[in-house]
């Protein structure tokens, strides 16, 4: 599905394009075009071809998915690939991967999105908040802006579950889910590995902005330094986050070995107070024919209070030590 | 909240300014101007904007917290953002985290800052102190030394608590609060990659305003480098408590199985001690018709002094082994 | 086994050279030679140093086995060592590791292969789609893409893999085959760095070739730029799944300690259910004269009962703590 | 206290100085003066201010303690701050940290040495010896060869204490003092990190030193880039340490789980080899009027030697599995 | 003990030269000397010191073992440090440590070697069969490349050896060695680390090496460009066994805690098999009046048909669950 729309030099409101049409992707003087393709199918991809005049690798990375994000300069056009995330909450707080493919030259830019589709309403509205700077280098910006965005209320989110983790894992009784909890971190980690693939290499991306003069005006300039600041610190909340989440693994490695312990511990002084009872039965079970204590009136009795003795000093043993 | 005071050059003492006024913002030749903001409100930001035409990005950049430290160099201004971090002691010891943002001209400086607000009575007392240094490269110095040394002063206390816990992780008997102990050396680990994340950015700011000349003067050069060598100084020895902390946590999970170990011998040791009086009492619970032991006069105390002695045998072999 | 064809300019099909003859390496004027050779003895490679001038070391380098990819220029001819990488499926899925020599100049290419042989048929195929770019850096290009194609089909079947793992470790019951799975991550994670370690060089290789104008050709740059692009993926890749094979391995043995305490709370429940009614029996077994119980004429279904129902009790009990 | 020596050129020995008088730091033509302090006060710190013209910085840096080892070039002197590491031998083998600060300008050097100093004597010595490279660089030298040379001391005797370890850790036998193998561990690799970090800084350090041919003159750069050398040298020897130590420890985890099996194997072994004779006394003790084997005459012997016999055979079974 | 031999340009067969004489240093015209000195004596250096102007430095360098590999150009010679490694089968394969100096200028290289001696037959062999490279350049390339050649042939060992012990660890019965497998994991550890150390340091010396046109001539670069990607290739195959090893180590802990669960898990079972039976044996061992199964005609085998049953039920209850 292709939209198209026109922004005259000097107007306010752009004119709708016919796409569908032979001469569709024409660009016009004094105005600067926005093609936006959902899902392109390639005889979309072949009348882009030939009215932009792309590279054969061009048309080539068009064609699959799963690139890696890029900034790939061409004489007659920019082309940059984009893996934006967003956040889902249903059924559970998950990072949706989008992909989204631009081309863009001096007086207009195309825009290729494949389901799930990368939603891009902000994009238009803040290119239409600023009439006075409608060029190339200002629509690459808010896209790029747009997309980091996303990368920071991720890597937030992120945070926000790392931290829930980490109240887990120091709660003393949540034992019963250890399973689920180590499922949880493991995730949230190559979640975290996810968006810092995803962020990372738009760095060296926007290197190559910033040093082509006619993407990155000197009006632009603050602009896109100011993204690649947010770029920066995307990744290092992301560092930030696995480093946290490797230290709660190992943390839950010796904590599983501190239960252990316990667990131990607290069986040895169990079987104690059961078994040294049953010692003191099988000596009194024994058929010896001179045993005096069989024949005393309390001698039942005794026993048992010796065996109820043992039990309860046992128990208040272990109990002072701890293992109880 | 909004306090001013200008600095007249051979003057000694400020000037109070009310910038309460609609020329509030306005600076003075002869003098430098200091503008301190404490939660500045969108009316301020929009008047600060004006008055020395910020850029749309910088402006962006003050309506929102937890920016990441940097130095950002525009034409007419400098922007620096720095996290400052202070110890607090209530409840117990903890960073505390700050935000303060820096806008810095020729001859003015503004300062904003949210709650918990970074004291700044030292930084306003180390410039009095300085009449002959007063310009913006100054300003920007001895802040960044207040943040630099509250950074030294954090890091000097998580040495202190490492020091503490890497005591109690040896101390021989300390095993009912091993839960505490982990989360304490989790929480440490955490401070310190906090601390890291928060000075790590300026060793680039500071790079920047070094090859500023227009702010780090040759008067000024040796005290950037100072605040550059006492920032490395904090990474460094910040990376050497987490190292230290990374070994730690190591060592308990050794520590832990070493003691799961320990615990196993000794109830191996205690079972046995235990059962092979059972035994022995079961085989003269059998109800053998020819059993001679059993009516000898002596048979009772003798099958109590061979369970005695079994255990007594035991009990000593176990103890040689180092299993009791 | 030797074969070469010759492709002259202008025309669609190749000409097949008898390269069994004295003048075999032999190139000619207009056109563009390809000799391929499939397990060189040494007197294949004597006429070839001796067609091509070879270096000493060159000729060294094409007599040993197990070279590291690489990429060496020399006056008259550069010299590339490529490990293409192909998935075998028989018995199970697996790497295959080939190594591919070649020896490239103005007008000629020559590809050395060995046993397990890298297959050519698809680099002949895309070499024949494109007559007018039939000259050493397209030639070297298209050898490259495949090369690079084949790792990025073999990273993503070690993604499959790995993913497949992360449901296994984290499905409830499959204790099993515990070691299996231990060794499929490991086998996983050493593949993953026998691929890293296959295409990592290749990036400082490409590095030389794109500082070459006489390959790398203004219209062959994209390619290049292309194919260093995939090699960077490859590694991006590979790299992700290596870091998320070690977490599982940590998940593992975090999980493991985790099913060690379940299954000592479980001993230690089970053990309790069969001791306590064990000491009960042990008691009504004592010898005393005087046990009025025994002598009750509902004493033995009485005593069942207790055991009956102290064993239940404690099923109840630790089934509720879910030690069951 | 303040000792200073005069160096006339061409003379042997120095001139010791009077540097308690007001023109204490007098420096004079032709001359090297060698002025060294041990635990300056705030009054020499002063007189050496305004001798020298120190900066403020210098100043400030020269009244903390625990300092960042480094190399500062000011217009006229240099100022190094060193961080050398002497053994130890009482009560064990440790490290000593000690603080040396450096003023040093064309035609003087000040040491400035706090407690626990450190020993200068083989310094002085190496400088008496050449008479005919007395000046500043020289002088930094055989400071730093000294330092650096302590450094290399120090990191052999943490190899030597590291095979040590090495070897406990793989003695059968040695399971006693695990916490203490432990604590030796830990305790090793937090001085193999103090010593890298004493020594990692003088790389810049002798870096900047090399560029500045004042100092460095051609003469001297053989000598420094010798004790670059070294310094290279120790960080590499003690990253070796280091790793060395962190594979250990990964051992002994590994260790102690292995020992833990044979623990739990040898306990399941004796566990059988009493609970099943125990098991056959219960059976003979029932009370059933038809029980055959009672009433026979050789039945307890019988029954003793059944206990027997299946403890025996448990013995054997087990010690052939290993498990005893 | 010193031989020297001169080789005469255009002639085939060296000179041996008398070196024990006063002048025994001396080179000639249109010649080049090669003196080689087993474990030197101080007259020895102080010979080599007068005879070639030797720097303090490398004399002082000479007399210390256990030196760093390295290359240093002086204005009359290069010294070279080589730490050669090479295989020992006596008792078992191992690495040995040698060290070899070299001082080489413009017509003499002189090779010092201490025991074990590296041995430099195979490096005559080289020289010799090449008279028409014979200079300074090569003599130094033939050296590195035999040393470089020994730590590929040392690399291939250790990747042998750790293919075995990867298979140990993946056996299922090999558990009775589990300290020795550790042990030969560390060790083959500590080899890779000794053999990365000394052949890393060969990168920086060769750059140096290649930087110098006076040693490395047009005609000789290709292969002092080989010999420095056959050091990158051994780094990388270290780095390869190293990852390999840590992930083994890795794999033996989960291994571990997966044994112990499964011990504890058969030791459950037993347990219960056998506790089961003695619970029922205590039953009919009590001595109610009134219990009716014990004056059955068929009570007893009915008992230890219960008690049978009961332990055959468990046994393949447990069987079913995989505990036995």
């Amino acid at each position: 599905m292709i939209s198209g729309r026109r922004y005259r030099t000097g107007e306010d409101r752009p004119e709708q394009l016919d796409v569908a049409g032979s001469d569709s992707f024409a660009t016009a003087p004094d105005s600067f075009s926005w093609f936006d393709i959902v899902e392109p199918d390639p005889d979309d991809l072949d009348r882009l071809r030939s009215a932009f005049s792309l590279h054969p690798v061009t048309v080539e990375d068009t064609m699959h998915r799963r690139q890696r994000p890029k900034v790939e300069l061409f004489d007659e056009y920019v082309y940059v690939v984009l893996r934006p995330l967003t956040l889902t909450t249903e059924p559970s707080i998950a990072l949706q991967d989008h992909e989204v493919h631009v081309i863009a030259g001096r007086d207009f830019i195309v825009t290729l999105r494949w389901a799930p589709e990368f939603p891009m309403q902000e994009v238009q509205a803040r290119w239409n908040r600023h009439p006075e700077l409608r060029d190339v280098g200002f629509a690459i910006y808010t896209l790029l802006d747009e997309v980091v965005d996303g990368y920071l209320t991720a890597v937030e989110a992120l945070e926000d579950e790392a931290d829930d983790l980490e109240d887990l894992v120091f709660e003393r009784d949540a034992e019963g889910d250890a399973d689920i909890l180590q499922q949880r971190l493991f995730r949230l980690k190559r979640d975290t590995v996810v968006l810092r693939r995803s962020a990372m290499p738009l760095r060296q991306g926007i290197d190559l902005i910033q040093e082509d003069a006619s993407i990155s005006t000197p009006a632009l300039a603050p602009y896109f330094r100011d993204v690649m600041d947010h770029v920066i610190r995307v990744v290092e909340l992301a560092d930030n986050v696995r480093d946290l989440l490797t230290s709660l693994l190992e943390v839950r490695v010796a904590q599983a070995a501190n239960r252990l312990n316990e667990a131990m511990k607290s069986m040895t002084a169990w079987a104690g107070i059961v078994l040294v009872p049953t010692l003191i039965a099988g000596i009194y079970g024994m058929n010896f024919d001179h045993m005096p204590e069989l024949s005393w009136q309390l001698g039942y009795p005794m026993a048992l209070g010796v065996m109820a003795g043992s039990a309860l000093g046992l128990y208040v043993y272990f109990k002072k030590r701890g293992w109880l």
